[in-house]
């Protein structure tokens, strides 16, 4: 999508420079602009760990890009196999919750790990990577074609009046490659003139929904105002929010969605006031292995730096101010637990189904 | 309470200069440890609309006080209840939400409307203000010793391992004179060695948890950890809240609540855990001439750079971060609704109630 009329993806490879991963730096954003380069394993590793790439289809992208530059390091003295699987398992441990980055890494692993020759392998995994990219991207256009459709209909049920849609974290271009899950179909909605308007919870702690889904609507013109992650439910309690829609980490057989810290308070608010809450996520957010979501989805702890500590722009630079007391003990956990009874329906790129064992069990059958 | 070994009250008059009434300045706390005079009923309208003093009962004390320094204005050629009645509607007008400050300046208006004499009026202002005060603060005691109760209930049912305790905001004892309506069965908790832990919503825009209750509980040894707002949902999924307790602006006859923005959203993580929730909050926070919470309590719309930037700490300075882009527009609702479906009760100076009609009206008829 769009930076300042111009064309990004958030990460891709330059064919004029094809040993290295490009990637727009998003934890730099929007206060500076920057493209960064990634040349080995450990580069991708520190740029996921750091949140330069974040967003669960765009860390799968960066993981499977990870392993093409891990191939890159083969020499003829190289354990292949080894050296593939050890890549492999650190890129794996970067970050635990979405499901993604495993199973993008696992992906180019599975395609390259019985090919002998290194060239093979090379062009393998680097065709591996970029069929991930192109897909994730696919399937941010489908899911964008199927959500418009839940768009266009609210707004003909409010005779023409705009399209109130909250939504929490960042699962916009910038998580996903291109189009953004979550953002696709409010891009199909402005292009096809159904006037939309989105609520932006900041999403404390790292802020991903002020500096990251802002700056996406703000470059792509779509109207958005910025609320704390505590207005939401005031907000709807005024019949001032038509629908909700996040994106996910990780999505069990039965429904249950892990998602940004925060979510989950979202999703109860939106029913107890009868308002629509959808989840927008490929197919390579499920997890058909997980039924207990609770005590089987690994739930990230960060540093409590992050909470004690807020990052912003003071005299035209990027610094951290210290919010609290220097005494004052903070916890971090990064994703909670959205319940499948709270969400009205999963928002796929093979269809809207039922946060429900028999659609997704069904969904993964007919499709896959 | 205290504040490094010494104890302190957020408002007082002190007696060797009777003509100022000094607060600690809540503005510029943890960063910084001020006390500040207020001398005239601009300055009083200035603190309080600054939040230098807030909290629904102290900003009720700062009401009282306010009008005692009105009386102070008057001259031999003043035309005393046009003053009079100039000063509460101006100070009345400050802050829209909590009700205690209506409530307070009507008391003292009330009580001096009818007196002539100058001196009469001054010192009958002077009394009522420290009057209550003192109220106030026994309110919180009483709703202390109430609320310790609850604490030592789920103590014992969890053989003696530590109450988890979540609060929103601060209904500590700088926003309630002193003990606090939130705070006071924590530290009476404390001194009955009934452990305590205290999970502390930063509470965004203005971070009151981060900055005040953290604050508070420090100095008074009360174990506790900083969340973000979005945390508590997680937390209670994972069993780690074992009661909710925030406080009020505003109770309805119904038992509805308005009180910090995100309030709601706790409450309804609380309902859906099954956990207790409970409100703690004077008599003076109730106004039952209000049936429709969400109609006709007026909620505040505060400025919206609290959100687009937050204060904090940098190099030994107080300053402001900002967050987004600079052409993002944010919107700043303080205050949500609780409905009185999800209170599981409301801890008052006079007892224990359910927040519903009946409880609430026959709270009044019989103490009143």
């Amino acid at each position: 999508m769009k930076i300042d009329g111009k064309l990004y993806r958030s990460i891709w490879i330059d064919e004029s420079k094809p040993e290295v991963v490009k990637i727009i730096d998003q934890a730099l954003l929007p206060f500076s602009f920057e493209i960064k380069e990634l040349c080995s394993v450990e580069d991708v590793y520190n740029a996921v760990a750091g949140m330069s790439v974040r967003g669960a289809p765009a860390i799968g992208a960066a993981g499977a890009f990870g392993m093409y530059l891990a191939t890159l390091e083969i020499t003829p003295h190289t354990n292949i196999r080894k050296h593939l699987i050890n890549a492999a398992t650190y890129l794996s441990s970067c970050r635990p919750t979405a499901i993604n980055l495993s199973w993008a890494v696992n992906k180019v692993l599975n395609k390259i790990n019985l090919l002998e020759s290194r060239e093979k392998i090379i062009s393998t995994a680097l065709f591996t990577a970029k069929e991930i990219c192109e897909n994730e991207i696919n399937n941010c256009i489908s899911i964008g074609k199927y959500g418009v459709e839940i768009l266009k209909e609210i707004n003909s049920r409010k005779n023409g009046r705009p399209v109130n849609i909250l939504t929490h974290c960042n699962a916009g271009w910038l998580a996903c490659v291109d189009y953004g899950t979550v953002t696709a179909p409010v891009f199909f909605a402005r292009d096809e003139k159904i006037p939309v308007h989105v609520w932006v919870d900041e999403t404390r702690p790292r802020n991903q929904g002020a500096r990251l889904t802002c700056f996406e609507l703000e470059h792509e013109n779509i109207s958005h105002t910025l609320i704390t992650d505590n207005t939401g439910g005031y907000l709807m309690q005024k019949g001032m929010v038509d629908i909700v829609i996040t994106g996910s980490d990780r999505i069990t057989a039965r429904g249950d969605c892990a998602n940004k810290t925060g979510t989950y308070l979202k999703a109860l608010a939106a029913k107890d006031n009868n308002i629509p809450f959808y989840v927008a996520a490929p197919s390579s957010s499920f997890d058909l292995n997980i039924t207990d979501a609770l005590n089987e989805i690994p739930i990230e702890k960060r540093d409590a730096e992050e909470v004690t500590t807020i990052e912003g722009k003071y005299e035209n630079q990027i610094v951290r101010v210290k919010i609290c007391s220097d005494k004052t003990v903070a916890v971090n956990y990064a994703f909670d637990i959205t319940p499948a009874s709270l969400i009205t329906g999963l928002i796929t790129e093979k269809g809207i189904i039922q946060a429900g064992e028999n659609d997704i069990l069904k969904l993964f059958k007919n499709n896959n």
